[in-house]
């Protein structure tokens, strides 16, 4: 539940809004930061994206965006997109669950079994597509929603919820990880549900950083920082505000979110800020769709990664992994010391 | 991978040193920092340690803490503990593999494929009794240390590999958060071996910060920072420095390792460092043994947590979560706004 629900190369890294650097076509897609829009610029990806389009896809209206129709709220004719009380049926169960990295062999099998539980799957189309067979085949309902952005869709699943049905909001990497956990207790809480009542629940998944940091070998072993770039729903002065405190002292930096068309400033900010902290020789990995079919990772060093923000390599699928002073590179894996070597001889 | 290598509550969280608050006897363990000692003071766990007794551990002797006897150099009179030269063999493959939280549904597909595949599996006993029963059966030799540290385990891993078995070294949480990957490839290094000639890989797994998370609700969806409170291999002035740092800044915090008996003085710092630049009324979620038998969470305040060191919940097997500004706590979730609700009506 990394956040991101657009381009199909996304999922281990966070996603919020994009623009097609292949097509040259800008779709302003999602107003949202965590799953919204995004659009690959590595070819051939899917052009899918997400516009926060609430009159189209609020909850009222849902069904229509519904893979197999559905609403059971609208089955039974209860009111849908409305409050706790418009409900006379007992509260069903809802859990966020993180699919981890792009694949289903990225799974914990605790996600597999909360998503076998679940009469309705909630998600962005892409994340739909990842899940194993068998969890479709048996879902009774699968809600995506390939035009609609993340607010309107936990909408619909909170709704579906107090409903009566047992829900399950799924998502690539980690629900708490710029991801959607958040906002479905916010949602419920506006609703005059319970998060008791629900038996609400968090499956967690592995992190983007956590897969990113896996296919560089061990860069994130030490103390760790992870910040978006996405100034969407915080703002950049912030989010600068935070890079400085962090990059004088010896975190190791996961970037998520770092570009899009509309935010190619943050990225030049961004590494103006740790350049003027760092050594230039500082190792940076470079992970595109970590565990995807289009998969890319390099490990460069921060002088040059500003001249990387219009590579294909870095999009909003992309998690950059900046090492800290002790962070060097070794057969191609980036490695930051924990500090044995201070106290072992090995 | 989650650096704890120690109480059998350990797992979901970091543990690296210990002494047992309820026996009352203080255990000189491990000297390390991410696997290192430990123990419980929650009754009832285990005592094991693992004291860093390289004399007693090394490669050359491993054999004898060894569940199995084996070694497979030692089986063909191989020398074992010496350098990539020392080996006729061609060397077979070497994978961390993070188990996730405490049980085996927490565990990935990969992760589970990975261990069928290895032939040797290398690890704290912990996490060897965690695995499944399938997985212990299949494996050629299970290489288990009950009473030594992570160094002289992971040399014998390297030693088993480069000796041309194909060896799994398992830990739980994340290879890459405060656990082995790094030391591995270190060793792999000094040693004279090759990441590339041995096929070196990590499988990661949900890290310790996000089985908490999930545990509390939603506490960690926005920028997060992740600390160490061991000093062991990291100065306690650089811990300091980064805790003062992030605690003026809008991050949330998961605070790894954060009790032991001999390091009581840190966690007393970490929090006045913490009141010093967040409101006392700050949300805070501990969660002890995060996913295992004797899990246990509570949700308190900032200035609640400085007493609670010495009781029960909080010891080297506890992660601590600590709100920003903007977190707050809803029906005993924690939650920390994504700013959906700056931009959007729900």
């Amino acid at each position: 539940m990394s956040t991101d629900d657009t381009a199909d190369t996304a999922d281990a890294s966070t996603t919020d809004d994009s623009s097609s650097k292949c097509g040259g076509t800008t779709v302003e897609a999602d107003a949202s930061t965590t799953e919204a829009e995004s659009a690959s610029k590595c070819g051939g990806a899917t052009t899918e994206t997400e516009t926060e389009t609430e009159s189209k896809c609020g909850a009222s209206s849902s069904s229509e965006s519904s893979t197999s129709g559905c609403g059971a709220s609208t089955d039974d004719e209860e009111e849908v997109g409305s409050t706790a009380d418009d409900f006379d049926a007992e509260p069903g169960s809802l859990v966020t669950v993180g699919l981890g990295p792009g694949k289903p062999e990225g799974m914990t099998a605790r996600a597999k079994a909360a998503l076998a539980d679940a009469e309705h799957i909630v998600g962005y189309r892409t994340y739909v597509d990842l899940l194993p067979d068998e969890i479709v085949e048996d879902a009774e309902d699968i809600y995506s929603t390939p035009m609609c952005g993340e607010v309107s869709r936990t909408e619909e699943a909170i709704d579906r919820t107090l409903a009566g049905n047992d829900v399950a909001i799924i998502g690539s990497g980690d629900p708490n990880v710029y991801a959607l956990s958040g906002l479905a207790l916010e949602i419920l809480e506006s609703k005059g549900g319970s998060a008791k009542a629900v038996d609400f629940e968090v499956v967690p998944g592995v992190p983007a950083a956590q897969s990113c940091g896996a296919r560089l070998g061990a860069p994130l072993v030490n103390d760790t920082v992870s910040v978006s770039l996405s100034d969407h729903l915080t703002p950049m002065e912030e989010i600068e505000s935070r890079l400085h405190a962090v990059a004088g002292e010896g975190f190791t930096v996961a970037i998520y979110n770092p570009w899009s068309r509309k935010r190619r400033e943050n990225f030049q900010t961004c590494c103006d800020i740790l350049l003027e902290h760092r050594d230039p020789d500082t190792p940076v990995g470079i992970v595109h769709g970590a565990s995807r079919d289009d998969e890319a990772a390099m490990i460069t060093d921060l002088e040059t990664l500003p001249e990387l923000g219009e590579e294909e390599i870095i999009d909003m699928t992309t998690t950059i992994v900046v090492g800290n002073e002790d962070t060097y590179v070794w057969e191609d894996r980036m490695v930051t010391p924990r500090g044995y070597e201070t106290k072992y001889d090995y």
